[in-house]
């Protein structure tokens, strides 16, 4: 009798002795290899078919994959089961170079995440990082939440996504409801790693040697699955000359700058609305039109476009990030 | 006129002027955010078509993973971008909970990866771990060669893969090609890494409370595709009883066993093979059949069956990485 | 010919057989073991003539030493040559647990330190930690630079004390002397280092059990050796009430009420200087007195005494500190 | 009523109108700062007599201290309270940069060890590196049983010295208490850690450029507070010609080279001792002498001498270390 081509055993008594005896049965379950369990069975049984699939669409696709190594992007991302890097973006494999951990993190003290930030920059030359959060982020959760108590691993993992709470504790305690503040401290976050990615030694180096390399932030929302960008493209340290007695006015006039090109986007964009006299963007990424806030839904009265906002959004975040990189570039001299 | 969702400039006016005023225009290139790149504008583009597809194929899908995060398998695998998780499983965004970093590693000095174990196996209760690595790694290859004299990071956090070549250098020196030493290295590192998640504190704490888990390590071919198992399940630290005074010959004792019942298997299944007398497992895994090496490749005499072969070599494998659990688990007393 | 206690080596003819042909002499030098090299011999001379001297004061010193492990101390402080632990305290062996770094770090990400810290404080049971920086730290004067474009080690390591430079930059700014900027940003690296212990799992959770715990935040002066504390002793929590909606203003309250205790302690001990009226404690720790600074120089006016303005700065710098830690501590719910 | 230097109140009504009301009194007790608690004003003391030591043996130590960064010496060793690193060297603050953990490792993930490897080898230029362990260090106790079932993190950060515990479990094994078990793990933890910084990238580097850098690896006995050096001085990577196809003979011939060579020094030493015929070192270091093993125990009848015996040992466990180092840089190519 032909085995199938996963099992060994062949013959009922053959199998069930080396069943009965198999060594690999422990207390708590595990039944032998020769009798392999379903659910792995199952993941094998996918992979061949995916092949087949792949093979049936390109008979050379492996052929190919096995020589290249030049993906363009590098992802950092969350762990969380519900973010596939891959998939969300429609990239095959090969264009895609990964990292995954709890909260989409990038310190510069984690040799994990920055050996892979140095291998694909600077080894595989991708030309974009794209730190990817997303709302409902346990890690994120957790990090808003005191400090446990427990000597755990997660609870030191976190600390810098508790360090961003911190920083912003003024805005996220205005914001009335728990799922709120989890998910606008989901978007600092990704504000704040993607400021750690361009502030590393592996990226200041890369753009110092005059290499294209393009950052952004993104966020996911698993409400409709769609991606959202908050900041980028950054590409560079920026041009900002920083003079130390002249630092805090310069900045401030830079942000003034950036909104009022925002103002005057808007300007442009809402001809069709009305009236458009007053536009700030506040520190916390309210863009008032108005003196009326505008929000990421969509009025009835189509006073705003959810699409405009965010852009605008990310617009400003993206000066103000750089801002904030030309401030910890620039040091003393 | 409606401008299209992604951009926020409209009049050709407005927009240069903000162009050419941007400040994000740095140096190093980067159009403003308002006409945006055409790269990132693809993968956003990808992403709502990603998304219409999964509505129209299930207009709930969403609404259920928002809740959701029930993963079955945690993936530790490595960044490369050319062995995605989830695709090359067929899984779906939440059954994956996913770690990938240079080399696939899972040390326990290292807090990602640890927070990605401690977190998926303590608090989502996955059942399965799967180390995942890949033939032609760059990480395994660095690994054989002398330690690079320069102080980059990549070189000191793979310093585990070569400490796993040292462990095996009679083994590897015994191959001609520089191209199989990488292949054996690749999967003698799985089942290095795979040895590392049984014995973390984490594995061990969960398998002491009766959590069930199994463990498993896998290497993919980029020649083909495919997944194969090398190791696993592995579902508990076994029931070795091991005393200080016996423990060299009960450990010897137990390898004889499983490889007397895999003689049984090779004799129950080869019986169409001819006469089988002699079947040894030697330490690197190779399997002779009456003095003939069985290899994975198959061969038109119909004498070995690379499928059955493999499954084997895991069995072979998986006895003797549980004894080396046991042996790291048992200390003195 | 009985030979020195150092040496093996006899009678000319073996030593030089044995030099000659030793085969630790590589190319770098490395004289061969047999013949000590004089620099390693001078500190194994100097250790057997300091136990000689232990001895002498007391005969039964080594004799509990072995048994004992019973220190009070957990020192947290920088690697520099400079700064050594025991002998700027006084402190015999057995009774300070040391943990050494550049910089003199101790974010929770770090498994060294805080491995370190969980040990001291869970199995030592130490009563005190002290952290302790130094004026003119070779890693606080890196983190003033702009970060370097070389992916080196310690470049990633001392990414902390760079963000601690970056949350103080307006303060910092407004110093003339590069110096003075040098020096003052090692004192705000030792309160955020402090901070972290105090923030730290392991921390909490020990007073959270009622475990006797007192943190301390040091400086210590190459100029003259001594130690100036910056401050302590921070005992726990703090019985800070927090209510999301009160905070601000309850933090406000609680450090204006810190600082008019600090105003009638000036004014108690100050009665001999004339008329207080105004005195105010600004964000940099500079104490103002009648609208004249207070510094730590000692004035022949006597106006100010440098170790009472220490005292209440520390003072100061505790009730912030503590402050801090409510605001970390006491989240949302 | 002038005030001491320490305190700040002074007269009765006012501080303890401070004392009552300080915010700094939370339960866990902590007297207001204005009333110095006793512990930490004694070790303020402490520092003020050790300065004013320092400046009456030598008016000028301060001035010149400031200055300079010129250690010869960077000591890696445990953070345990009873092994502190000057004192026991009898060195002066200037002398040794020093990096303290618990139990004295040097793995190459560790940022913060290979930090202070990389300042202190790059930048400062030390000399000479000395990696320090001692008996009865309890992170080896803990590395001796079997993993802990908490995720606590110092059963984490030792898994490296379980690694060196399983290596070397048929020499442990044979050793009947557990105490010598404990001690011998330690010496073994000892040449562990010196090979990783050995065969770190930093130091490789720096022998790489011609650099003078010294290796040495020693124990410290807590019974008579005596150093012991297991291993050193290691000045490069010696220089073995190593062919992928000769290794295994070339690397057993050197041994044997070393072997030789003690026995010839043995023999030389030993003349008084009765005939020499046989000598031999075994794997586990025991040296044998006509079949009568060598401790480090004085025998009344003058056969061994416990300083000759550890000299060879030392000479012997160079010889392997620089073999090993040998092996584990010299890859294949």
């Amino acid at each position: 009798m032909a085995p199938s081509s996963e099992d060994v055993a062949v013959s009922g008594g053959g199998s069930q002795e080396l069943s009965n005896s198999s060594p690999t049965s422990s207390s708590s379950g595990g039944a032998g290899v020769l009798g392999e369990r379903d659910h792995f069975s199952k993941l094998l049984q996918n992979n061949r078919e995916w092949c087949k699939a792949r093979l049936a669409a390109d008979p050379k696709f492996f052929e190919r994959l096995c020589e290249q190594q030049n993906p363009e992007y590098l992802w950092i991302g969350c762990s969380d089961s519900r973010v596939p890097a891959n998939q969300i973006l429609g990239l095959q494999p090969g264009e895609v170079f990964v990292q995954r951990n709890v909260g989409n993190q990038a310190t510069h003290t984690d040799l994990n995440v920055m050996s892979c930030l140095e291998y694909s920059v600077k080894e595989l030359k991708v030309k974009n990082v794209i730190v990817c959060g997303h709302y409902g982020c346990g890690a994120v959760k957790a990090a808003l939440k005191l400090p446990s108590k427990t000597t755990n691993l997660v609870n030191c993992w976190i600390s810098d996504i508790r360090e961003c709470r911190n920083q912003h504790r003024a805005e996220l305690m205005q914001l009335d409801d728990h799922q709120a503040q989890v998910d606008r401290l989901c978007e600092l976050n990704v504000l704040r790693q993607a400021f750690h990615v361009a502030t590393s030694p592996v990226v200041q180096a890369a753009w110092d040697r005059g290499q294209e390399l393009h950052l952004y932030g993104v966020v996911y929302s698993l409400k409709d699955g769609q991606i959202k960008k908050l900041v980028g493209p950054i590409s560079g340290n920026g041009d900002f000359e920083c003079d130390q007695a002249d630092f805090e006015s310069h900045g401030a006039t830079y942000v003034a700058a950036a909104e009022a090109a925002a103002a005057a986007a808007v300007a442009e964009v809402g001809a069709g609305v009305g009236n458009l006299n007053v536009v700030s963007a506040t520190l916390d990424g309210r863009v008032s039109l108005n003196g009326v806030t505008l929000t990421s839904e969509a009025k009835e009265d189509g006073r705003s476009s959810a699409a405009q906002v965010d852009a605008l959004r990310a617009y400003i975040n993206t000066a103000k990030v750089n801002n904030r990189i030309a401030e910890h570039v620039n040091g003393w001299h």
